[in-house]
């Protein structure tokens, strides 16, 4: 399998400029089946990878049933799209916060291109689901990376308090240095358990019990990282902007993260309704714990 | 052993008024040894269940070895003072936010108080050690009530948010009230997480090798009981502010559990000196990422 | 006129139990008109001064049209209600955060209370429009309050820090403190100004115009004073906390006045739907500053 | 005046790397006369506009007196030195988070450059009084601008979350989106006001008696506006990260700006000494206000 050896590489296109691609069935790139061809038409962006040189293909999620009265979360498919299909076209590489990936975040249009319909992906109308399947790994996967990028942040955060002096001190014998050094370890340590405790409940029950926790994660990682990054950067001065160290490109990094796989506010929505259905079944806290009202 | 038993209880006396106890150095009330007794001559506050029906004695600790040039930390001692040894008087109970908690957290001067020297625990100069012995375990177990705290919070708001209504919607539906809910339950997870990795170490290594993850959670532990109680009575309404729920009690709890054993401060700056020292060690992570200077 | 005198006082009922009272359409209490009588029923709590030696009268807003079709701001009337009267029942005086003030915070009932017709203040089904005309000129006072409150916690502050001594240096010269007194006068600083903006509107155009600075001022001073007593109290340790300082009771305060008048929550959505009704009314913004998107 | 009239343009080079430049005793750039020539040598970086086509000349801060027993606040000068004397070299444009600015933010050697003593501004040793007298006016300046990049990141918010929808809902409808513009607003209209006075106390008294108030807006502004931003990119989704909105410019700038004429913590470490400089002359609220001890 060339995949898995690594010569050519795959890229993915679900979001859509204009729509909150985080509520998924808002997706409006259409895959319509004629014979034995799937035509897609519609533009996606942040394709990440799409111009790296060994990249070969893009898996697209497109409204394959269109009629509404479907079920909403059963109507998409996914298709897989030589990158050199006609009507196929990478209109530009999308900087994030000023930064241009070598490999690209495309903005790709799709006109009218033809695939043969084995180039489906499992079912049609199994979109969602395989997205589902994909994203709960793939989200554990960046927390443990960003995790890293957190103590990387610490440590040069760390050794630049130690050698840099203002004011006849060292900035590392500032209290309010210190209390960041401190912050950003306290919740480093913390955001770290987190994830294992959510890979550990991947690995015993499987993606869809550790659902909750993977949501949590990806929410604390992401804020977390670019939290303790813009420390790092306002001990650095002006130098933890430039070039110079990995901070701006890991604050990117953090930054976009907290749209990657969906936005902080989805996450924590799910999370609550979670909490709330719990509290439904339960009932019991307010009758234990409150006075009851004079009468 | 009636204190084991139950039947009587013991109570400690550390901290004084005007001075920061959280530097055990600046304690200033005298043990001095004179013959077979100890005299002792001070002031101490916040000596908690001094007024308990069973409370019998109070462990006091104070500066036994008044010379200046000794070791800061060899100098004090911890005697057993009998409440009602001459000389000893409870001035008062001191509310805390405005709670007087029945069995006290007592105001106690000492004149002249004398016991014999087989009330010395351990041995004298030993005051610091013991203090530094009980202190671990006793901060792991506040820390594990107050996440419990933090649970009973989290379940009477969403069941109080899921009961309320304001223009027209339950509190519960409301995007900005399921962000607490969210956030609670994302901070409670990790709180928890860290407050059982400091446990695990303890056990398996001893309470010294815990001191950075002990410190860790006594912080973290507080500032969430405190945030997460906030939005509790927040989403309750004035009625959170009331005796009708545990919250305006649970609030000051957490409140003065910022100060009890250490304010948070002195932990972090612990914590972060901890850091610096690695970072002192390795200094190798400047070299690794960040760009050489042009030249 | 003995109320202006000051020889009586009056207190106001207007937030019941069980409801959501910053929604005022929530209020129950009924006021039926029977003759040449109103007849009051319900409970209300939170009113403040009923257990002054002076108090003579309290002024109920209930439900006077109690007909759902109705205007759902035309359905309130205000009547004074002697607090002898027969029915009316001082049911306890309510704690806040542990605080039990000597003038009351009662709950109240009214039992088949009867009050001559001529008690009515202005029209009936007018209760709201006077609740508003009161409410916008007390919350500026409370602000003016408020802020001086903060200014007497920031001075506490910075006595204390300039006395107390830690590890060998003051609290004044540690870096973290002097970071919480800095923030504190920045905020303490606009505060001030937003509040005199909002008076100095309501000097010249009336209060309605300066609805939106007022709701502001609301929110920002009672969130601030707990900030700034907050940070106060971390520098006292824990005498922050007991009666020996004001800072325990102007805490209770701060925190009460996150309710008082009504919830932040419910001023930020004021203040939210007009600055949306802006955007909605220029809706220019986007095409100025927006790139066009690919075609 | 070609200067006067745009037809030239200066820069001014202050910063260096490897040292806190905030402590501008620190700057380590010399400045040594021989006979009719100044003579310098070191390194500069973030000289804005150096790239600027009609960029002549760039005004270097450097230690024209390098005895280390002067007064430190008298040993600097500023000289006036054309970008195309010999020895002076543009090493490298600098990017800021990512990005590079055309008129560059230049890193600077020099060698040996040489320039007349008639180049000098103002006189020997007046380089710190020159800067502090520019600085003042210069961050009202930065200050206003910035509040004007808030407005526009709030119309910017308003308008997507009136346009986007997710789960059925316009995202102005949520209430946690609601919460960012209230937030917004109301700390705009704060910052506002707080450069208006500070405008206003230079206008009547001088920039030195404004000198608190434009430490505070200085910090205020910079946090306020990266904050705003950040929420109009939370809000515009993963596009408010590409060029498509001016928002990640604006957060670039409004990052940078919290080091440009000096860090958050400079500023605030000068407003808590000011406010403590104030308590010590008082002393008075302790007495007040607080209550005597037991004795």
């Amino acid at each position: 399998m060339p995949l898995l050896e690594g010569q050519i590489r795959s890229c993915i296109g679900i979001t859509e400029p204009d729509i909150a691609s985080s509520d998924p069935t808002n997706l409006q790139t259409s895959i319509r089946r004629e014979c034995s061809q799937y035509i897609i038409n519609g533009r996606k962006w942040f394709t990440s990878g799409a111009l790296h040189p060994n990249a070969k293909f893009v898996i697209v999620m497109g409204l394959s049933d269109p009629k509404p009265d479907a079920d909403s979360h059963a109507r998409h498919s996914m298709v897989i799209v030589p990158l050199n299909t006609p009507g196929l076209k990478i209109e530009r590489n999308v900087a994030i916060l000023n930064h241009l990936s070598a490999d690209g975040h495309c903005e790709i249009t799709y006109r009218d291109v033809r695939v043969p319909i084995s180039n489906l992906i499992g079912e049609e109308g199994r979109g969602f689901a395989l997205a589902q399947a994909r994203l709960g790994p793939g989200r554990v996967h960046h927390c443990m990376r960003t995790i890293g990028q957190c103590e990387v942040a610490l440590e040069l955060m760390c050794e630049r308090a130690l050698e840099r002096k203002a004011f006849g001190k060292h900035l590392a014998d500032y209290a309010n240095i210190q209390d960041w050094i401190a912050k950003s370890r306290m919740e480093i340590e913390q955001a770290r358990l987190l994830t294992l405790k959510a890979a550990w409940i991947m690995d015993r029950s499987g993606n869809k019990s550790a659902r909750t926790e993977i949501a949590a994660i990806k929410v604390v990682a992401a804020r977390l990282q670019t939290r303790v990054v813009d420390r790092a950067i306002q001990v650095f001065g002006a130098m933890g902007l430039t070039p110079d160290t990995p901070l701006a490109f890991l604050y990117t990094w953090g930054r976009a993260l907290r749209f990657i796989d969906g936005p902080d506010e989805v996450h924590q929505r799910s999370i609550a309704r979670e909490e709330l259905n719990k509290a439904k079944r339960n009932r019991r806290t307010m009758t234990d714990y409150l006075v009851p009202p004079v009468t």
